[in-house]
């Protein structure tokens, strides 16, 4: 089993190093390919582009105007100064969302407003403020205008046959108007991924329910249903599992059965990971691809396939889930969405560190903070407590890392933080 | 009317800077504060915090191990190593889920999983891994704790009556699952704004159409909505609103009266801009506040107020009416759903840039660009083009500023780009 080290004398492997985690689970996944599914326009913001898509429309389709001014032929008005002003004749004025009426002969103008289409003959407009008015019939043009000034041509902004998008891009709201500009109704896209969530362990009940003396509530899955909502998943919530083998069994297999991705989490003890490694070595084909990572906090992560479902035993400790969720789930997400890898660094806010902290060496340390503006600069303050303290992550704006190779940062250390969105 | 500069001769005013025209918009929505309304847990993600919320209860509401291990009495372990080991008799096991039964007492010990309740007697858990078992009634601890290690106490979490988040916090997942842990099963929250968006101009069509010679379909309409879904509003469509000065009148009156924003756009004409004008005016307390800022592109944007609703009037070009969006509606919208400022800067990806780029001194420019991930650097090449050219932006990864007092910023000067969403 790739990426698995000897087991240590209380049955647990060696800790795999958070990137070689990483590759292991996208090297397995290199050839996934999700489906697709053709989609109406209006249902497409943040959804993934599953077949290149080519403009079959010129945009515009005819050359219009960007500015209020004349539609002139630019040769009758080379040289044309205040104190040399060139003459026009205006022979009409096109209207907004018309057809121009009559052509632009030389020595002739036509007023056009921004957005006009431009009459024949004309090849660029003269703007209003370059231009005094003799009479209701002739125009003084006081600053010539070059070729195609002041217009946009006919399928300048996309060419007809101009490819628009690439597999794999991710529709915004700006590509959604440019779609809408090319008359392209509908798309296909790639199906977006299913994520299935489960908890386990003796001592949780739903979140909705009072816990009777000496459980506690389930506090992990709300929370991954919204990280995975976030993500633009389709998330669908199985409820907390039996602690028995044959139970937790028969619920995973309908998770993994239903969906791209399961989510299972609340085995913090030694007793509940067992029982979730023994479920993805039982259900196989291939079962656990890593068990345990070089990461504070995270490291009990299980990282499983089963066919073609991704399956993450994550750490019972809610932050200690959310990180993993962060380093290793978002990462399948993306992949299993059909999202192009653009190797672009996230965005971050560089703050100064204000504390010194310490972390071991040989592990990656992600490191909760708050921001706090000061005088012409950001601090980030280290917010501490255990791994099982929701608050420090509510208490959060955000997170950096201390790298595996470094045993920790000095006060007023820059550092890139990561805002939780 | 504050802000507005006396007109020039060609009727229009001149350009307010950027910061003085978000000055003049928040001042008067400075007293404006959203209702709020009685939430469901599982329907709060992203919503706005409107009443303090303080814990009712002790998370955890026991003292729980966070380790797998043997509950003691620290005193006990005091000196413990693994030549000099401390003995322990086994008095039973913690169960997952269930009350302890029985105490620890002196120079005893149970064993207890992860997420464990600790029993009474107990105020610390050694570690498995220090420990050896002597046989099944005793065991040998190898290092000693203290007082409180390995255990997060009753309330450590969070403590009952203690504050959690203030009005004004945007609850994200982390956010959810705390609450969920403290039982907190529905919250008040500020009501989402309500944006009303309509289109104008006799140009255009609606996108879902096939344009009539001289037409073109409307970009602007579905590129707003998906901008104003992105900010967790409630869009309203109201389609293509007449041009004449009543029919405009009657369609911006009912979306006023229906929303918190209304965004027209459309009317990059001087003709369509007066319309926009006057009615606005027309519609008056107070009416417009700012009208074109120093600012490209987004130029003619009209800032308006009537009674508690926010009007903009967006530039026609679709490039001009995002970036419009960007820098105005977004912090109108932050500031109508109940949003604490942060005050913090938004995260951004620093780049380098790839060639000279000019820009007018006293105007605020936005450019638009596209990132390349080259060896050890980013670089951020810009994406030029008419703002009236949308593939612009579906090029673009991001945009940077140029700052009003620079002329121009040079070949490989950093950059801080702020990425599309």
């Amino acid at each position: 089993m790739a990426g698995r080290s000897p087991r240590d004398m209380l049955g647990r492997q060696g800790l795999t190093p958070v990137a070689e985690a990483s590759s292991i689970l996208m090297a397995k996944l290199a050839d996934f390919r999700p489906g697709s599914e053709i989609t109406a326009l209006a249902t497409c913001l943040d959804r993934v582009v599953a077949r290149e898509i080519t403009s079959l429309e010129d945009l515009p389709p005819w050359p219009r105007s960007t500015m209020d001014g004349y539609a002139v032929r630019a040769a009758d008005t080379f040289g044309a100064s205040s104190s040399m002003p060139g003459y026009l004749d205006i022979k009409g004025e096109v209207l907004m969302g018309g057809m121009p009426q009559g052509t632009v002969d030389k020595g002739c103008c036509m007023k056009i407003p921004t957005g006009g289409l431009a009459p024949d003959g004309s090849d660029a407009v003269v703007m209003l403020e370059h231009t005094v008015a003799v009479d209701e019939k002739m125009i003084e043009v006081v600053k010539g205008v070059g070729s195609g000034q002041n217009l946009i041509a006919r399928g300048e902004d996309v060419a007809r046959g101009q490819k628009i998008f690439d597999p794999g891009h991710r529709l915004r709201p700006q590509d959604l108007g440019l779609l809408a500009g090319l008359g392209i109704k509908e798309l296909e896209l790639f199906c977006p991924v299913r994520v299935g969530i489960l908890s386990t362990g003796d001592e949780i009940v739903p979140w909705h329910e009072d816990p009777p003396a000496g459980k506690i509530r389930d506090i992990n899955s709300i929370t991954l249903a919204a990280l995975a909502t976030r993500e633009h998943t389709v998330v669908k919530d199985y409820g907390i599992a039996p602690d028995s083998f044959d139970g937790f069994l028969s619920v995973m297999e309908k998770a993994t059965a239903e969906n791209d991705v399961v989510l299972f989490s609340g085995g913090s003890s030694v007793g509940m990971r067992d029982l979730g490694e023994r479920v993805i070595e039982t259900m196989g084909n291939p079962g656990i691809l890593v068990h345990g990572v070089a990461l504070k906090p995270g490291k009990p992560i299980i990282i499983g396939l089963h066919d073609k479902t991704v399956l993450f035993g994550l750490p019972g400790h809610p932050v200690s889930a959310m990180v993993c969720f962060e380093l290793f789930v978002k990462q399948a997400i993306k992949k299993l969405s059909g999202l192009a890898v653009s190797g672009l660094p996230a965005p971050t806010v560089t703050a100064r560190l204000s504390r010194n902290i310490n972390s071991a060496a040989g592990r990656l340390d992600l490191i909760r903070v708050r921001l706090k503006k000061l005088e012409g600069y950001i601090v980030a303050e280290p917010v501490l407590g255990k791994s099982g303290a929701m608050s420090t992550l509510a208490r959060a704006d955000g997170f950096f890392f201390i790298e595996e190779p470094l045993q920790g940062l000095s006060q007023d250390d820059c550092v890139e933080v990561h805002l939780f969105k």
